[in-house]
């Protein structure tokens, strides 16, 4: 009878250790939390379900309870008999309690812990930044069955691996209006995102108001620009949802816009600068010998140390090639006179200038590498950018910044806007355990941010270049190290992504839109079929040399529509790496692919004389329905022929050829799937 | 040989002829022009595209060219070289010349003359407004072949009917952030409407940043109201496109939201007044015998007379009943008093104090129809809105306003929020011809006003209810009486719905994004095809009393998704109606619709139980599937038997059923199939 009762209880257990690893998977929770633990049960969320906050509340945190709220109800459909939450209620669905109001500053408590019940959901935290954390997780864990939606049983324990948390968003190249950064900032709050590094001036525009000196608007932004009261308010949306705002005025290069209102401070005599609207690197750069070029920088950095309250401000420092530098005789009399032996000795000595301007006005500085100079004080923040194609190992100058004591945020890696997918940037570490550094270097690198630079981006695409990569990224940012399981971060985001819609993103909803303006009218399935197998080119090869698109130029191409990570591409591939390790077990779905993709290829005809816009995406549909034709035919023969080998061949290099500023994304699938069937056949 | 030479010329006269109505036809136009004339030829879209603007134009139509531009090129992917009007050059692709700057008042001159040739395109205009007229008409006939896009060889002259051409939007039952406001005003400008009436305040909010009075958006707006930098944000950017802003705040009665600030100036002693969260027509009303009642006014309407530069400013007015008014023996006692026989004369006193305010203030005074007092100064401006549901005949106030000699304004028939199908609006004529109005009495119809009442909407949603209907309606007010084909009309409503998301209107892509929230990602084709045979019930059925929906329920449901002028009901009905008149020519379509249902419906089966959302659902697909399934029997089989007559009345009970908020679109033409297969086969 015992032994029975043994092995009774023993299954049970093993019965709960399966659901609760069954339950684990199915978390849909990105960020994945520190510690999370699988109880019994589960909370139902229905019309009574209430919110109570504890007495020492903000409004900061009944505001994020009461958009949690809306959401919830959004989702669930559910009508909720209170709309807003309570202070007094005894028994609430949801309560929570905080320590404290937490401050908008590095290293804030972020932490919270969650227990959620059959009987109601608590969240303590030490701070209301923490909660609204919680919050998020809360609604990630949101469950539907047959019959009503309920939060899981769980116990949360949860803290950011890195304090600096960041995304950057370029809005000189193309000027993004208040709502596409409001929802961007909504979405940043969703994974836990705490930095909103805005790039306010480069080259193409110069982005905020002036107070001080108009003619930096007026004549630099193409009447594109943040009044102070509208940054305020992006200042004030961030902070209700705990993320810091970091201002980027990006000198002493990067300066055409500035110099169009002021040619007089830019390094070359008598020069006409112009609003730059082509993408690269420029000569226009500020003269770092005029006083009058100090006087302003100082007028400019107070209005932003009075808008912007976080201590750092961001100051660019990168890309200075220095040419107008070279040709500029007084320049060189300059740097002769004060033993300033290379341009890179003239940018610190205007680098140590500005810091003291900044100094001054009680804020640190923050610059991208270049800017780490013997002379500069360690007290500068050091942005790691550099990698592989500027010649740098990623994240050297992260290492080396931390081993000179500077703090230090990593870029690398998390450069968006070159269409990688995601696993590219998912396994970046800014801190791997390969950096070999000290407990108290380490200490000194901050965390990372995602950068999205804007040369072709427009509000109607930059969502759909950010997300949902970017909640990957954040993960890194946030998550333990060990959290690297690619399969599991897959199926997680492909849940966040759609989920990220409610908070009004349009990174899905907007490549239809694209689609029906290039369809005329006509049905548009088939286009969209053929963008789940293609990329728009990688890197910066679309836009070759930055001369190809200006700033006006059309972004709303097919090369628009597609992203990086195709679907269909990522599941072909996984079926042909099962075809190569057991032969013939997926060949089917293998063919089955292929044939749609010649059905597609029969549908998108129907288009072909229909409008200009379709004849180049008609060459990549037309490759990859030749190619698939092809498999199709040796798929089902015995061994493969010379005549096959050139057919191959040629009709690969065809796939290959990009059109339209398009990829075919299964290239190199095909290439892998043809050489297996080469070496087993021949 | 005369002979053939003639019938030779008779041939290519009947030949253009023919082209020229083939074209007229294919001009996607809305509003459609007063006169256009087709040519021979076009003038093609090139790279090399340019526009000029005569040397008196204005910073409002360089912006609106810039616009162009941009949008020319987003639809037709072509690179210009130039992103920006010039004022110089000597042969533009496109050459503006206007008389003088438009001003923003009533009856400004908005007219404009289009020429189209090989060679270029020429717009002049009186006003630089009539020239932004024009750049929509141009933008609109963008034609694409095989290889290029072009602009077809036309002469238009074209000038409004109406002088007054507006949607009102009501931001007050839910707040509708700034860009919402913004990318109407965009389609509002697309479609040739010139009036904004902005409904600030109502029950649910007051929803307008007071200067004077702060208590009033603290404590009326839930935090949800305009600063007046974003009013004038909003005026600044509705006149950049010729667009006229009218402000109303509502009273004496939906004034719930103001008396939660100010209990003090309501008709019902100690009171507790708070923010309406249903809809509805409620008591809380302000006190007409209490002088501070007029300070408050007096202090609002001055604010809002800087902020707005409109000389007209809607006091609303509607639905008092008075009944707070009743309950208070000091009313009373002044109703007594000052020989005021009824409420209806309390709120005239009430009416004409506010109008001396406004004099003062030197506005004009618009309000809704019950304003329209024997007493009433005919300066006031009539805003006609109740019809057959309150028991007048539609458009009755204002036929009798203008016998009166008041200016007025319809809104009667234009109420969009009714969940309408676009004939039903597009036939209401402000001034048919039976109006049997003098020449005078006529002049007094300004126009009319599409109403845009927000109970049910959110910015997820609020897009698909003005658009495209509004477009329609837009023609009724711009175009000549004539031009009423529906059939035409329903065939450029198309076209410019999915040309009109290039402004970021979200009438099309949101509703994808519902039904993925409902899918909870599973695929979502199967909800839409169902979406094209349902429809939100109609009417205010959908919020029986009011009382199903508060402002902070969910409105991401399929009824959300939902809209009217389902397309497959109306491809249905055609089909059936053909099928009646010659029998059998259609069956075939009919069967394969039906037959599509069926199918529709075992797809949506795969939901079934992954969701609580999709029950409901189900049940209309289902009932779908039933019927269709029968009349898939009986339109094979000889006559129709007792036992199909039961059985149908049964299967089109359920067809006829509400689920979810919807009903299935199609339930009158089952009726009417069946009675003529009853009546043929019996």
């Amino acid at each position: 009878m015992k032994k029975i009762r043994i092995t009774l209880l023993l299954l049970i257990f093993i019965q709960s250790i399966i659901a609760q690893s069954t339950n684990h998977n199915s978390y849909n929770l990105m960020p994945w939390p520190k510690e999370i633990t699988s109880g019994q049960g589960m909370y139902i969320i229905k019309e009574d379900f209430t919110i109570s906050l504890s007495e020492n509340s903000t409004n900061r945190l009944y505001d994020a309870a009461t958009r949690f709220l809306r959401r919830l109800s959004g989702r669930t459909g559910v009508f909720f008999e209170e709309g807003f939450p309570q202070n007094t209620e005894n028994t609430p669905s949801l309560m929570i309690k905080i320590d404290r109001v937490g401050e908008l500053k590095l290293n804030e408590d972020e932490s919270y812990k969650m227990t959620i019940s059959n009987t109601g959901v608590q969240i303590n935290s030490v701070t209301d930044i923490g909660a609204l954390r919680g919050l998020e997780t809360l609604l990630q864990l949101t469950t539907a069955d047959n019959s009503f939606f309920y939060f899981p049983s769980v116990t949360i324990e949860d803290t950011p691996r890195f304090a600096w948390r960041g995304l950057m968003i370029d809005v000189a190249r193309h000027y993004q209006p208040l709502d596409v950064i409001k929802r961007n900032l909504d979405a940043m709050a969703a994974v836990k995102l705490n930095v909103f590094h805005w790039h306010l001036t480069d080259d193409q525009g110069f982005r905020m108001e002036s107070k001080s000196h108009p003619k930096l608007h007026e004549l630099g932004s193409d009447g594109q620009y943040y009044t102070h009261e509208e940054i305020r308010d992006i200042i004030r949306y961030a902070g209700e949802r705990g993320i810091r705002v970091i201002p980027e005025l990006d000198v002493p290069g990067h300066a055409s816009a500035l110099l169009t209102a002021y040619p007089e401070l830019g390094s070359k005599e008598n020069q006409v600068y112009t609003i730059e609207r082509y993408a690269g690197v420029f000569d226009p750069t500020l003269d770092p010998t005029n006083e009058k070029t100090y006087e302003l920088l100082s007028d400019i950095f107070t209005e932003v140390a009075q808008l912007f309250p976080d201590p750092y401000v961001h100051i660019g420092g990168d890309e200075n090639e220095g040419k107008h530098w070279d040709e500029n005789p007084k320049i060189q009399d300059f740097k002769k006179k004060n033993a300033l032996a290379s341009n890179h000795d003239l940018q610190t000595h205007f680098n140590l200038r500005l810091q003291k301007i900044l100094q001054k006005l009680n804020k640190k500085l923050v610059g991208w590498e270049e800017i780490m100079t013997p002379n500069m004080p360690t007290t500068a923040v050091i942005h790691s950018w550099r990698g592989v194609e500027e010649g740098l190992q990623p994240g050297e100058s992260l290492i080396k910044a931390a081993k000179k004591g500077h703090y230090s945020i990593l870029s690398t890696g998390y450069y968006i806007d070159r269409m990688h997918d995601i696993t590219h940037h998912y396994l970046v570490d800014p801190l791997p355990k390969s950096s070999n550094l000290s407990k108290d270097e380490r200490k000194k690198i901050l965390g990372g941010e995602v950068t999205m630079w804007g040369e072709l981006v427009t509000p109607l695409t930059i969502d759909s270049r950010i997300w949902p990569r970017t909640a990957a990224i954040a993960e890194r940012f946030w998550s333990q190290a060990s959290v690297t399981d690619l399969d599991h971060m897959r199926k997680r985001l492909s849940v966040l992504s759609f989920r990220l819609e409610e908070l009004g993103l349009t990174h899905l909803k907007n490549r239809n839109v694209i689609l029906r303006n290039i369809a005329n009218g006509y049905d548009t399935d088939a286009l969209m079929k053929l963008t789940q197998v293609c990329q728009p080119l990688q890197k910066y090869s679309r836009n070759k040399g930055g001369t190809e698109y200006k700033s006006y130029s059309p972004f709303t191409l097919f090369a628009d529509a597609c992203t990086t990570d195709s679907p269909d591409a990522y599941q072909f591939e996984s079926l042909v790496n099962e075809f190569i390790s057991s032969p013939k077990s997926s060949q089917k779905g293998i063919e089955s692919m292929l044939f749609e993709w010649k059905e597609n290829h029969e549908e998108l005809l129907v288009l072909r004389g229909k409008t200009p816009l379709v004849s180049e995406i008609l060459k990549l549909s037309s490759g990859l329905n030749d190619i698939s034709a092809f498999f199709l035919r040796i798929l089902d023969q015995e061994g493969v022929s010379k005549v096959d080998i050139n057919e191959f061949n040629r009709l690969i290099n065809n796939v290959k050829a990009p059109h339209a500023d398009v990829e075919i994304a299964v290239s190199e699938t095909f290439v892998k799937l043809f050489d297996h069937l080469k070496k087993n056949e021949l």
